[in-house]
């Protein structure tokens, strides 16, 4: 099994997501080496927090005009196991790993048709102020939301 | 030669450019046929468009937060001459072919460093108002931009 | 109702279609006017069209590596009728226009929840060799397969 | 100072580059949110790292049709330090940290025209067999080359 920072026991850790999204691999998310390009994954990454992050019903206020806050991304990662191609299906789990006062810590498994982990992946999200860019604290709606899926998934 | 609805004469057309915007093909805009995926010309059409309005002292005023206005794309299409491969250099000439009350046809030229011209372009861009996504007329400051760069360009 | 070269009457054409694919809009492909992207419609149209392709039992042909042949963009349009934004479910419908010797025309129409009507094209698709990149005919099982899709959506 | 954890002290890591490549963000690049969407950074460490292995003379020889053995990322991270906007110019700067037998760690970093360090990121390269999928040793030519870069940039 490989050496991922972020993971302590690889199969411990693949048994504690519930949450996934499915995918399907675009051609023009190919390249010249026929497989995936490297840089489309995070884009995998994105759509799938998002529909997470809507199923948690918190999406929708990031999202208004008049919101005061935006939702960015303070860090991400993925680390590379199996090359995936053209039209492979791959289900991204995604979980809160662990929150803060102002970001919350997201992991992120990619299992193509076969069940094998093809590349796995977290970043931090960080709520951050429209107006002066710092990082804002989540209020308790966001907090138990993020808990509860944090907890649910161990 | 290849017959373009919007092209008249071929070699005329090619010498009505004057100003053009370089690319490079990058390695994720290639896909597994080992060539320039066909969607990514769409994205040198608009960073050579941007770059060509800006030459006029045009774009700043769509992008602006405040602007009541933003430029879209009325339509657009390109037409496939020449494959392209990983890190061609790319010329991408543009100019204004004609000029409407809230709308100008643009036109795109695509040569390689061998001076082959690979894809041809055009499409309609319209200025908009962000409130009723209706039309507006231009302002007189941008046709005569829009109008001296199409003059220049005959 | 817009004028649109290859659109005779636009409900008979509307109602032309029978398959569709669907597609929701990712956040990474919308842009800082806070739509749709101009430039991701043609990544709809090919992820349809493949699919599309599939259902025929098409696309295989033309994605193994022994194969001589590979299946390349001709010209490809789109009309822009109303803005799209993040996360909203379109419908991609494709259909054969008409089928050539070497070539076919595709066209698109996408959707929105409401039965929209967001934007509308085009293009051909063209069979090349992949040792000369000149055209192919198609053979016969191809232009059954074509055809039929062709007729059914009439 | 962020707490990154491949950079140990900020400000020597920042002068240990020597090598950049500059490029513009484009409007495509850019999100809903107003700002380039997080997963375009990818994009341009890919294109700096090729560039970079290109001033090497080490980039052909994985580009070639005949070649064994093709380069891959085995992981990829970023950090996000300051929001980047609709072009802005960034010198995407890119060193050795260090060599494998198999594999290179490479660093990143981007700054804007203010002199400001907006993302840092770093991702291991790795040479695979087409045939295989596993690692190849490099070759003394390849080792020297990116050797040589390693202490030139210390």
């Amino acid at each position: 099994m490989p050496t991922i920072p972020y993971i302590e026991n690889f199969s411990d850790w693949v048994d504690s997501f519930s949450y996934h999204h499915s995918i399907t691999v675009r051609f023009s998310e190919t390249d010249a080496f026929g497989h995936l390009n490297n840089t489309n994954v995070f884009v995998y990454f994105e759509e799938a927090r998002i529909e997470f992050l809507k199923t948690l019903g918190l999406m929708e206020r990031w999202m208004r005009q008049e919101s005061e806050s935006i939702l960015v991304t303070g860090d991400l990662q993925c680390d590379y196991l199996k090359q995936v191609f053209f039209d492979e299906k791959l289900d991204i789990y995604v979980k809160v790993a662990t929150i803060g006062r102002t970001s919350a810590d997201i992991h992120y498994m990619a299992k193509n048709e076969e069940g094998d982990v093809c590349f796995t992946g977290r970043g931090r999200i960080v709520q951050v102020s429209k107006q002066t860019n710092r990082s804002i604290a989540w209020d308790d709606a966001v907090k138990v939301a993020l808990t509860g899926e944090s907890i649910a998934s161990k």
